[in-house]
């Protein structure tokens, strides 16, 4: 859990890195940004990198929280599961949208040893859909002959949702959900006709 | 059309930009990278933004002319035309991995004005597969509800081919181009069964 503080420093060089870039971003513009001193802030992050590690990481708790939140409102059919992992995808993307730009852009900012401890959280979220999609398959659920370009596919296209998405515009969250749950079932349950089959 | 000295300093900076990210790259590294004296890389493009653009921009037409190579091949069925632009995305990630890292990274990096003539490029470029799927949605033979969202997970599913394609794996180009584009099809052509109206 992170301190209130922690959470200003976090919120602060969030703010930065996603306007400025990580290797424009200043730690001393993070600092008055927080409303500390430099040295208040080096007192609880080392360096600029270490800063963005937490970032990155804080970014992740996030997303896992939502996407377990929506999986414990199901029961363990598959259909249902890739319905609320996409919900809890797509909630990421339009309420979080700045955890979801760290993590799309400033990842490979990231150092040896940080990347290491990023990867292996990032590993264990990902096992998340990849069970899903298994227990679907072995099920008969999902008729795919490609449950690994499913998986990435739909990982793809929920975080794409950033993109375009604006909190402002037509389209409200549960819809997009709604939507993006039938594409990615399309994907994952295709027929004669719907692509797989397809060979014109 | 570039002349080769012009195609000398587009592959350094790429190459610098790439490794450090456009913020932390130094145009010094740049023109000793290209050989030459920072005074010639100043003659031909009058910064490092000047510089980022020119790139970005041979990054699409690199990008337009594969796929445009692609459709070339085919009649026009939607269906083949899917094929072949999804097949033209998959070289495109494939064989010239660092442009599009550049498009998905650095785009952002963009100061106002380059970023419009750079967004002017990519709106023609984006037209080609609406086009495709308004024609398929027409002709009844793509039957998705949602062919705005199709045409922007398509796009990100390919793009994401990036993040795990090895060139030293086991996965062709090719075979990854049919998988996709049945993935595609899949998207465009659902059934009762395949998602859409699956609401259990």
């Amino acid at each position: 859990m992170l301190s209130p503080k922690q959470r200003v420093f976090i919120e602060a060089g969030r703010k930065e890195f996603v306007r400025n870039g990580y290797g424009s971003s200043s730690i001393r513009t993070i600092a008055q940004e927080a409303g500390v001193s430099l040295s208040a802030l080096y007192y609880h992050y080392k360096n600029k990198q270490d800063l963005l590690l937490a970032i990155l990481l804080d970014g992740v708790d996030t997303y896992d929280a939502v996407c377990n939140a929506e999986l414990a409102r199901v029961g363990d059919d598959p259909v249902e599961q890739i319905r609320a992992f996409v919900k809890g995808n797509v909630i990421f993307r339009t309420q979080f949208p700045e955890q979801g730009r760290m993590i799309a852009t400033e990842v490979r900012n990231l150092e040896p040893e940080g990347a290491r401890l990023y990867e292996e959280r990032r590993r264990a979220g990902r096992r998340r859909i990849r069970d899903i999609i298994d227990r679907g398959v072995a099920q008969g659920v999902f008729t795919t002959k490609y449950p690994d370009d499913c998986r990435r596919s739909i990982l793809a296209m929920v975080s794409a949702i950033a993109n375009w998405y604006d909190p402002a515009g037509p389209d409200d969250p549960d819809e997009i959900a709604e939507r993006y749950a039938d594409l990615s079932l399309a994907l994952l349950c295709p027929t004669i006709t719907g692509g797989e089959g397809d060979r014109r």
